[in-house]
């Protein structure tokens, strides 16, 4: 068999959608190949659209926001890796072929969001913006600090992240509590679950992180009904907004009109509900909003392209997959 | 003997300046009251100044900056304790008597600092000055965001505030070292000491985070011959200064000249060679310059109050003072 045919089986399909310069597909590639050495690596369109290419050969696909339809191209799949922790682009495709979906959990993923869950609870907590803007008017007012003790953090989501970023916050000393779906048991967190659980952890809460997963029962969770329900005795002011998650999980009109009546105190938001954010939305000019772009949790190619060639080698060897989709859950 | 009357020895004097709204002293007057049941507290000047106050009565002095002599009023004087971690304003006074001088070290304050660390840090790290001028002009550009594990902060200074700030860095993924004067061994981070060990520190490092005490050898360490030495093939495209420790640390007109040239690439400063910071310091306006009014971490009236009652009812039973300062280290 000639060196340039590639393998009659076991082929990975690479569909990487997205746009961010970081998103580069030779880049990605490049790092597969160099993870899984000896198997055949495919992009697509770019190395399938002639007619030599064989699409039966594909058993595997690593997938970011792949076209709808474009995976049942191919009839011996056996497993899609999402290249990101949220799978609801994917899952909004109805056509995907139904074989295991795994979602990418890996300690570099974790630790960037955990990073941007500590420092904007931390800019709130340390009331960054009053202090940047004394700067800017040569002014040294120091205000009462209070401690972290005295600031509830809540997460909405207790999955890996919501985790980690729990932890990480209870080491520098915040009240913290989650709330998750199902009912979960963390050390020194105050863990609340179900729809029984939402108003007393919502009730309790200074600043609410939200790292859900995005889900028929969880889009626009963040409106108004649920901001009202915030804590609004703590000590800043009034209860703060933290969404890493999904843009589709927050009502925008709502977090604007709360902010402006003071419901919410302040928001930070990394995603949208179109992304990019438009040039016309109000959230980039107001004074207590604060804006990512949707880089949280940037995706580390040299990370995840190991995590797939392990999962791989796993599988090929009989093991079972990790981090395997719940269709039914949407996470 | 009239409940009126002060006890003839063991009562607490409290010396307390500094003007920041947070110090007010009849404040500072009802915690002790609270912190220390039956023992006399009387304030410095003002519960003293008239005829009838016994000097020789006071055992204890509880002070932050006092003026310099005024200690020396208190024959009887068996214990000073500094209400804050550093103690260069009390040594400056060369008539102070020579008793046990004790320095705070509390949670509470090692935590507020290892929140204003941390925090500054990951707003180096994450490029936060970049991506609020992107929102300040609408512009959705994710930058390449390297992970914590490529950023190295060094600790100078690893006392106990040194030690915490290590730790919470590690635990979000930082590589850090240390350096002390005396040498130390901690877990998980690199520790350089002495004279011989600084270069070697200042050469892998990328964010330097000053937490030294200010003595005689270390006035001015944070100048030109030192900034010179930090890393520069680091990710943030030149080396970063945090100093929260005094500002007799550092050297102004270096600072600035070294960000005008590229030697440091931003500097956040909580402390300032004179305080307030004068209106006219270019330090303000700086681009790369995030300043705050010496507020990296407050002092709790509760908790310090609470640890000088302990300490004195401690020594009353004959147990060892702790935290006693070194006057011929100068900390």
């Amino acid at each position: 068999m000639p060196l340039s045919t590639p393998p009659s089986s076991g082929t990975l399909a690479l569909l990487i959608r997205g746009g961010a310069d970081n998103w580069s597909t030779d880049r990605w590639k490049a790092r597969f190949t160099t993870a899984c050495p000896g198997r055949g690596i495919v992009l697509v369109p770019e190395d399938t659209s002639h007619g030599m290419f064989d699409a039966a050969s594909v058993s595997y696909a690593a997938v970011w926001k792949p076209r709808p339809g474009e995976l049942s191209a191919f009839p011996n799949l056996k497993v899609i890796f999402n290249l990101g922790a949220g799978v609801d682009a994917v899952l909004a495709d109805g056509s995907m072929p139904d074989v295991p979906l795994v979602r990418v959990a890996v300690d570099d993923l974790t630790q960037r969001m955990t990073e941007y869950v500590v420092m904007h609870v931390l800019m709130h907590h340390r009331q960054h913006s009053y202090l940047a803007a004394c700067q800017q008017r040569r002014e040294w007012k120091p205000r009462h600090q209070w401690a972290a003790s005295a600031v509830r953090v809540g997460i909405l989501g207790l999955g890996v992240l919501g985790r980690d970023a729990a932890d990480a916050l209870r080491r520098l000393g915040f009240g913290v509590a989650g709330w998750s779906n199902t009912p979960k048991q963390i050390v020194d967190i105050d863990c609340y679950a179900g729809e029984a659980g939402l108003a007393p952890f919502l009730n309790r809460t200074d600043i609410l992180v939200c790292l859900l997963p995005l889900t028929p029962d969880t889009r626009h969770i963040l409106s108004r009904p649920l901001f009202t329900q915030l804590a609004k005795d703590g000590p800043l002011g009034g209860p703060v907004l933290i969404n890493a998650g999904r843009g589709g999980l927050q009502n925008e009109a709502d977090i604007l009109s709360c902010l402006d009546d003071n419901t919410l105190a302040a928001a930070t938001l990394d995603v949208f509900e179109t992304e990019p954010l438009g040039i016309d939305s109000p959230l980039w000019s107001h004074p207590r909003v604060t804006i990512s772009p949707h880089n949280a949790a940037d995706t580390d190619a040299d990370a995840i392209s190991m995590y797939v060639a392990q999962q791989i080698a796993d599988f090929e060897r009989g093991l079972p997959l990790k981090n395997i989709v719940d269709r039914s859950r949407g996470y």
